[in-house]
């Protein structure tokens, strides 16, 4: 039984041999650029933007297990054999942490953190700068998936009013839900916070542009914790100069290490994360990908596959 | 029936007369420096810092009403009559926008934010700052009144795991109770933040200083959104700067405003704002002290009275 590992580059694969060992003794695991690789005797891939050609390269390749949420730095390889199937990494810990940041930023976006900040940097004693209460200020989720429903919970809990939209109608507690296009503007119209967690398909990308945030309430604010193409970063920041947004919190980037000359570090009013908002620890990892290699090993189904003519 | 008002200035006064007549019509409003103030015919007070002296001088003065939820600001003057019943401002409103910064506060110490301004300033793309979970995280919570309470109740359903302190013992669901002097330490000992929201009396003024601080957990944080001269903010910068202390939340100083050439500002672990943790819009304040003449007129107690032998 052969992992391939390429995640944390490697300098991480000490770690996660070690995490393997302890969780599937019997589980060899070897770095995707490790000379000793024998590609004849891949079974299980663990992966993150995976080189396109190499996963059609391993016979006997059983599982593409995706290192993060998102698959599509997998899917994009034309290449890969359209047999096998692909999971996502979504942990307890994943639907946690993610929940912890989206009411972090939610949170910090009703108490006006950008605005103290700045009033902080220029020395200014502001009295006016009291924010909202949560209980009157409406979220609106876009993708309800584990990642949207956990979100949607923790902050219903919160007195937050939440919405969530969808492809298709969602039951979840406290969360009035929205499915299909032509229910977006009606989600969204009244919406003081807008949270993306929408997968990157064909039919999300670009979605949050100038005409999306156009129809937003004056002085609402973003929050992308999804994927970066479904959001023209570009638009976001014009939208911040003119005042129609308050303020973005923005944790994904369509080129991931964000360049030092980006102008995105340099916004007051858009506060930059390096992919971090579900970050997990590794050992959660490490157990999910063990619990799909005995799934498979015993013949039972794999959890959280990928559905390709869903895009998720 | 008269109310002299002092709070939020000369230019305030429009704003609250208009809020009183819509209240109570037959309440006659004025100002505090209003030259045609009759000291004589005044019952009720409103007042945040009044100037020594003067309350001593209103012969018909019934109820002393502090504009805020401290009132040291009005019994360190020892020319007010002792009989004289002096209430304290808590609304409804106070306490749930308590509980939204002290929970905005805590998540962003949770995710580390003070940690990514400064990686966004200095344009450093870090995946290392992905703080903790809320469910693994402690808060001691120091003064368990209405505003504790209510933060505790918050923070609990956020799955925090709560302490607090206070000089008796509290009983409030899922927050575990420390009382007096010699269960303050056990309080605090594992605590990752510290929220103080003790009133301002003898015992507690200087609580909060270098041995306070050392008693803390390595990368504890600390919230003051009570009063300010429990805290030694020169302890707490040098905590900071060694690094025991992770960041901090002051929302309230010895001096306000903050003098434009105040150290505090300058800080990047150390957050300022212009103690607006609960500011309350005064439309609730108003209504609040309406609802204390009416039970003063018809005979009915009082409610958030001051009692002096305990300080608060």
């Amino acid at each position: 039984m052969l992992l391939v590992v390429k995640s944390g580059g490697q300098e991480a694969m000490p770690e996660w041999q070690s995490l393997y060992r302890a969780l599937l003794p019997e589980l060899e695991v070897v770095g995707w650029d490790d000379p000793a690789l024998d590609p004849a005797r891949v079974e299980y891939a663990m992966v993150w933007e995976p080189t396109p050609g190499r996963l059609a390269q391993f016979p006997a390749l059983r599982v593409i297990m995706s290192s993060a949420a998102g698959v599509d730095h997998i899917t994009r390889d034309p290449s890969v054999p359209a047999h096998l199937p692909i999971t996502r990494m979504v942990t307890p810990e994943t639907e946690e942490r993610m929940a912890d940041f989206v009411t972090a930023a939610s949170y910090g976006i009703v108490r006006d953190f950008p605005m103290l900040r700045e009033a902080q940097k220029e020395r200014r004693w502001d009295e006016s700068i009291v924010g909202r209460r949560a209980s009157e200020t409406t979220v609106a989720i876009l993708g309800l998936g584990n990642l949207g429903a956990a979100c949607a919970r923790r902050l219903a809990a919160n007195g937050f009013r939440v919405k969530g939209w969808a492809r298709t109608h969602k039951q979840i507690e406290r969360c009035e839900s929205f499915a299909g296009d032509e229910r977006l503007g009606e989600c969204v119209s009244d919406a003081h916070i807008v949270v993306n967690l929408l997968p990157d398909t064909a039919a999300t990308r670009g979605l949050i542009g100038n005409r999306f945030l156009e129809a937003l309430p004056r002085g609402a604010s973003l929050i992308n914790v999804g994927r970066a193409p479904q959001v023209d970063l570009r638009a976001v920041v014009e939208s911040l100069d003119t005042g129609h947004l308050r303020s973005a919190f923005i944790d994904v980037f369509d080129s991931e290490p964000l360049s030092p000359d980006d102008q995105m570090w340099n916004h007051p009013k858009l506060w930059v994360s390096s992919h971090i908002a579900s970050a997990v620890s590794r050992k959660s990892k490490a157990r999910q990908i063990v619990k799909n290699i005995l799934a498979d090993r015993s013949g039972q189904p794999l959890e959280h596959v990928y559905t390709a003519n869903l895009g998720y």
